[in-house]
């Protein structure tokens, strides 16, 4: 049966941000979806229509900073939009207690997922070019960092310990998907190797490279190559737990 | 059709170990097994003829101090068993070239494969509890270690560079299937964190933990599950990448 989908504004303090329920008749759990920067809720839109089929409700929502309020796209924070990520947890966990969501993050999106996990308690992860930052600058408009300096930080091989979002990976107990462009400009292998590297402790990890694919996945097969991976990984590792 | 089964014997130096090839009709590629300490190729047999039905070449062989040759159970060292696994892999080689053969290793077996791929091409590793032991004493009997040093060794994080093994996983650039017991006496989960940790050149990075279960599969559905991961995994990686 097709979910029902309902557009809601979440609260942020004093600010607001679009979302989009995607609710089944008959929910087992609970999905956030978290997008990109320069993105928006419309990446994930059809996934989260197919997820939901499988008996997840499923909420995805714009960044502030995106969409509806891009005219503050040069102001927002990584504290702005860690604050949306927690309060769309909030929505997802007064829907459906007590049940531990689980977090699809994308590149900035990826990154937020992974430090959600030392807030809040995440059933699983899966992080599709999940991108990796310094820590210092947190709140600095994130439009504002320096590329070069930003390029040559995502080229190391940066332990748990020296980042706050790998640490909070190292931390992590539940299932974990990774996925990689392999011909990524702005999230190269080496941030997903410390990713991978640092989730010592996760209950399963699958990593997976999508061929010949760019940051953005900008050709349908690279696209359509996700979703599967997605799909696959969610029916193995999620379904059937929840069953 | 049922894959046609061969005794052989190979030989290794002035040795002899005892083997057997599962031959399907048409073979698109090769898979060497390699039991762990203290077990016998007869732990393969069955997942070989699996694998052999999809239309793969399966060797399964005793290591030198094992089943027929176990007289020598306390003579033998990694040096031998290590000349084994190349033998083996050699009679592979011959049967179908130029195609890397991927290697299923258990425990001792894991550990010896994952070393393997520092001498020979090897198309993809499945590692199940994969032991892991000091560089030191390799021409020393492997039944004479001492089992609680092995022990502290093992709840060790060790880095890729600290390890020949873990520094062969390191340039490994291949497929790669994880699988860990969740209660391994033998091979803790610090061990397989080690391994997992190591293969970060990986094509794709798969970790599996079976619930429960112990070192050695000792219960039929932990087998089973096993038998599930690996066959699931085998589909998905290596079949679709040799279509």
């Amino acid at each position: 049966m097709t979910p029902k989908e309902e557009v809601v504004a979440i609260p942020v303090g004093i600010r607001r941000v679009a979302g989009t329920i995607f609710a089944p008749e008959k929910a087992v759990g609970t999905v956030l979806f978290v997008h990109g920067w320069n993105s928006s809720q419309a990446e994930d839109l059809d996934r989260a229509r197919t997820i939901a089929s499988f008996g997840y409700i499923c909420l995805t929502f714009d960044l502030y900073g995106h969409n509806a309020t891009s005219k503050f796209h040069s102001a927002a924070t990584r504290e702005d939009n860690m604050l949306d990520v927690v309060a769309a947890y909030e929505v997802l966990e007064k829907l459906k207690k007590p049940v531990a969501p689980g977090i699809i993050g994308v590149s900035y999106g990826g990154y937020l997922a992974a430090l959600l996990t030392s807030r809040k308690p995440v059933a699983w992860l899966a992080l599709r070019a999940p991108a990796l930052y310094r820590d210092s600058g947190w709140q600095m408009p994130k439009a504002s960092f320096d590329r070069a300096d930003l390029n040559a930080y995502r080229r190391l091989a940066i332990g748990a310990k020296e980042n706050r979002a790998l640490r909070a990976c190292s931390q992590f107990e539940g299932d974990v998907l990774i996925v990689e462009s392999e011909f990524d400009s702005m999230v190269p292998s080496t941030v997903t190797a410390n990713y991978r590297t640092a989730f010592a402790r996760a209950a399963s990890l699958t990593f997976r490279r999508i061929e010949l694919a760019d940051h953005a996945l900008s050709k349908r097969e690279w696209q359509n190559g996700y979703s599967k991976l997605l799909l696959n990984w969610f029916e193995e590792i999620v379904v059937r737990n929840d069953r």
